[in-house]
């Protein structure tokens, strides 16, 4: 191994809070580059020497690690680094971009025009979501609560970016919309946060919740969502990662996009693998714009 | 007009209970079978004579009467009567078919060997559901609070039927599942009833909730709708008659699988007019089994 790249799943895993129950033995961490130092009987797709990411495929073993083994993170949850991006970078790009690519383009269809919502929008996901909607065309909301992200959030290509919380998005995103709806919410907070956003959505729209930064309760808004035809979907990496079409086709739009540089892995800090407990104290603060990385 | 399918639309709109405000001048009725008496300049689909049924466009008129005007429901809203069915059958086929075609196969996609739960499964529109189920090949499990419609459940087409309500629905289907999954629900109950289907649910499995007969709030149950990626959807019949592409789409499978016999309107009880109350308190009991409908 020679980065990690850290997620909000590293976070809740080790709190306690992941969205299963963890099956030991594991360990943190769901994404990180390497090189290959061996490779096992009928394995052709990858060679020693190598550079290649781990996709988060698999629990079992951690990527926090100076070496793993085939046994813990076999072939098929394994991804080439692309040559464009050097060891940190590798280990910034495929959680983020695979998991804004699966739910705005493959699952709902984006395209030219449509508006989508991006919450909490300054995590690497979020911004992933942000360069994904501007590459199809699409109109971004990307909201905050924090004042001070929004002309960061504007600089990496948002349409819009609206401060707020559960308590006055409705109101402020509608002020932007007009007429129109969203074709896609692209949410990590739930609870009351996404309860505000069904006003927001056009016909057929689609609240993806891929987390519970809230942790609070979501209600289903019948009326609503029936008239509507809304929809609540859970969503989560692994529907992209387990489905080797999608996975392939999430891969060469990532890799397209990152040859045009409409596309790119955006490292906001580097943690040495000893600074471990105060890289994910920075993850808590929220004060991250972007990926948190830790140095083997 | 000839004769009025009963929807659960009319009992809720009557009673304040319906999706949306009714916005006055509006009346009671969403479908209707009659006779074209006039056409307006510029109509060419329809001709003086022909038998045509009215869909639920539009909420501004009432079929519950001797004559409707186009200004109510314009040409956009009708549909033939197929020369197959008399006017009282004709009556009952469209809204109950093309809702249950709109969800099952429209928009979820639902084919061979596919499990699909059909809960209240005794309204014309669950039967229409088990009928369109059985007639792509799909595995229905059709629900019921009332063991004395078990048989006819069965006899009208059902896979398996289940007498259960939100206390115990979850481990009886998952019994008849095993190790598969439902890849939708198709729920008018909402509340506890719908989240008690999330653990019989596929991976990216549809809970369509098109009806509230439960009146309770519904929770979206977080972590196993992300980790499963499984959808609650809105759905109403407008969904399918706002789209022409749909409807023509709809209107073809109906008609096509009317004319092998796998799909036929159900009619329980027929009232003339005149004893409305009658079949409004009869609808409320839940004693029928299909559809009931108004003579004129």
């Amino acid at each position: 191994m020679r980065a990690v790249g850290m997620n909000r799943a590293d976070v809740a895993f080790r709190s306690g809070h992941y969205l299963v129950q963890p099956n030991p033995p594991c360990g943190l961490g769901v994404e990180g580059s390497g090189v290959v130092r061996a490779v096992g009987d009928g394995v052709s797709r990858f060679q020693v020497g190598q550079r290649i990411c781990i996709l988060p495929a698999f629990q079992q073993g951690s990527p926090y690690a100076t070496y793993v083994t085939a046994g813990l993170f076999p072939a098929a949850g394994l991804i080439e680094a692309p040559d464009e991006l050097d060891d940190i970078q590798a280990a910034a790009l495929w959680v983020s971009t695979l998991t804004a690519w699966g739910a705005l383009i493959e699952l709902a269809g984006l395209g030219t025009g449509d508006f989508v919502l991006i919450s909490a929008a300054s995590s690497s996901v979020g911004l992933a979501a942000i360069e994904i909607a501007r590459a199809v065309g699409a109109i971004s909301i990307a909201t905050t609560r924090n004042p001070s992200k929004q002309a960061e959030l504007l600089a990496a290509g948002a349409s819009h970016v609206v401060v707020c919380d559960h308590s006055n998005v409705t109101g402020k995103v509608r002020d932007i919309l007009g007429t129109a709806g969203l074709k896609v919410a692209f949410d990590p907070i739930a609870g009351r946060f996404s309860e505000a956003l069904v006003p927001c959505m056009a016909e057929e729209g689609i609240i993806f919740i891929y987390g519970g930064l809230s942790d609070e309760p979501t209600q289903f808004d019948r009326r609503p969502m029936i008239s509507k035809g809304i929809s609540l979907r859970g969503y989560v990496l692994r529907q992209v990662v387990a489905r080797p079409d999608r996975l392939e086709r999430g891969r060469t739009f990532v890799l397209d996009h990152l040859r045009t540089g409409t596309l790119a892995p955006r490292v906001d800090r580097i943690f040495p693998l000893a600074d471990v407990v105060e890289a994910h104290r920075y993850m808590e603060s929220n004060a991250q714009f972007g990926k948190i990385v830790l140095t083997i």
